[in-house]
């Protein structure tokens, strides 16, 4: 019955231990497919699967003593901190078959190192963290790099296209998944070195349908199904959103109380739930052999839940890992 | 009176020369010390100058037989188009001592390299296209660059928080600007090369008042009053947040008419006005003789005629021109 084993990293997140095992459980409760196996503070997590009533039969415990946070420089961490729960879990996901991937919610840095580090690939290829990010069309469109991997030439670029691809023609069934640039204009000759050459070898790729340069303005607006950046680039658009959108809706909460209209604090609730991009899943490593799964760290209850979600689709769709790309 | 004429570029703008020249116009009602001299189709600017009733004592007008166009390419156009509305304003301003500055809502990339043609400082330095964003405090943030310098090294980064901080110190009188670097992430180790080198770089400069790295989310939540990145940075900073702001706004517009509450619309009025960039006023080119400000290709009479009023305050406080920094 439970086929899909997941290892989840239980500590380092924002909201602590106790929202991860909650959000373990609500899964758990969906998703009769799944178990899980907990990796953190042992008396924490028994207490904690106790008091929520996970399913002891779909949970496989494993205690661990140190935890890797983000004051903590990600390479040493990895080397010093070999008992914490991150470098244990992926330690896991490298050496079991029955473990089909990895969720954290801690330190991007340690958990993108720790990926290259028990995952990577034989070429060893540059890593990359993409999201998945709700389009203005309906649609979603596949933004990556969004911070693994910060210079980029070229090459990496080109080679960050393939992987987008692939990703959105296995999770999302997209049959030619139509993949941009993100530039600071439309036309070819726009853009940095690495995207002006990247650019002109995308036209040449024969299996990637791509369809030039986009820029900021439409980064979200569902022109493509990829959208290829370096990884300094995406987090702007990343966090630039995120940014923006929670001070419209703070304007908003102002402008009711001037106003003293109530009623615009339902569209406060819609917008909230709308651009909070905490619940909208996480981030994914791509170019590795498991799926590795990066929550926001102020991860919440049903966040979590839904990147468990995502993680059993990515499971079930699997080709894009394994070396194949 | 009229001690300060601005050299107005009418052409090439998405709404017409009829447009530039109501603002124009709406300027020269408001501002006694303010004349003109208007670059252009001579026949199209009689008749509206007519049209709008523009007082003829404080408008020069200087007919010429071509545009410069988005579609063009910036370099070759300058050299080609050499009766253009936009080389005749710059030259003008390169030869005369009664011209202050030069406006222009046409294309960015000739009127950048124009600006470097005709108006570069004797060290010939990097030019950095400015916008000046209102942050979320209430302040206003400087960010620079936002597409004049595409790949920039370290030093050219500094160069920008130089610029930077004289014009904040300038034109908003703020005694020792706060410059942070655009980054992904707060700490120092964070950024893509020319970032860490820039980071160490300005933390060694004693004219500087360096704050650090600002992530995405916070770019103009007013952290700091100037934001240094390279112009494919910045251009993203700049084109995300146009973007999401007119998204959430039409989400507002659909969640009006889904449930039926026409009194979202008056908060759909109130953000538009917020965040319509267009209306913002427009970018400054910075690190050149004279003060040149690109407005909005879709900019309106009410932007164009702030656009003016930036001008006129430029103008009377010059010190960051001159080829002083």
């Amino acid at each position: 019955m439970a086929q899909y084993k997941i290892a989840v990293d239980v500590m380092g997140s924002d909201k602590g231990p106790e929202m991860m095992i909650r959000g373990v459980g609500a899964a758990l409760n969906a998703h009769a497919e799944l178990s899980v196996c907990l990796f953190g503070d042992e008396n924490i997590i028994k207490r904690e699967c106790q008091a929520n009533g996970l399913p002891t039969d779909r949970v496989e415990i494993v205690g661990t003593t140190e935890i890797i946070t983000n004051f903590d420089s990600p390479s040493t961490a990895l080397f010093q901190k070999t008992d914490s729960s991150l470098v244990r879990a992926l330690a896991a996901a490298a050496q079991r078959d029955d473990i089909v991937g990895v969720i954290n919610a801690g330190s991007t840095g340690a958990l993108i190192a720790g990926s290259m580090r028990y995952l990577s690939t034989p070429d060893r290829v540059r890593p990359a963290l993409a999201a998945v990010l709700p389009a203005e069309n309906g649609g979603f469109t596949c933004l990556v790099d969004t911070g693994a991997t910060i210079d980029c030439g070229a090459s990496t670029l080109v080679h960050f296209a393939h992987l987008g691809t692939s990703f959105m023609k296995d999770l999302y069934k997209i049959d030619t998944p139509r993949v941009a640039l993100l530039s600071n204009g439309a036309e070819p000759t726009k853009g940095n070195k690495a995207v002006k050459e990247a650019h002109a070898m995308l036209a040449q790729e024969t299996d990637i349908n791509f369809v030039g340069n986009v820029e900021g303005t439409n980064a979200l607006s569902g022109a493509c199904d990829v959208l290829v950046c370096d990884g300094f680039a995406g987090n702007q658009v990343l966090k630039v959103t995120e940014g923006i959108a929670k001070r419209i809706i703070t304007d908003i909460v102002k402008y009711a109380k001037q106003t003293g209209k109530e009623e615009y604090m339902q569209l406060v609730g819609y917008l909230a739930s709308k651009y909070d991009l905490a619940s909208l899943g996480g981030g994914i490593i791509l170019g590795i052999r498991k799926p590795v799964i990066k929550a926001h760290g102020a991860a919440n209850e049903k966040s979590i839940s839904s990147v468990i979600e995502m993680m059993l689709n990515l499971a079930a769709n699997i080709d894009v890992f394994n070396g194949k790309h």
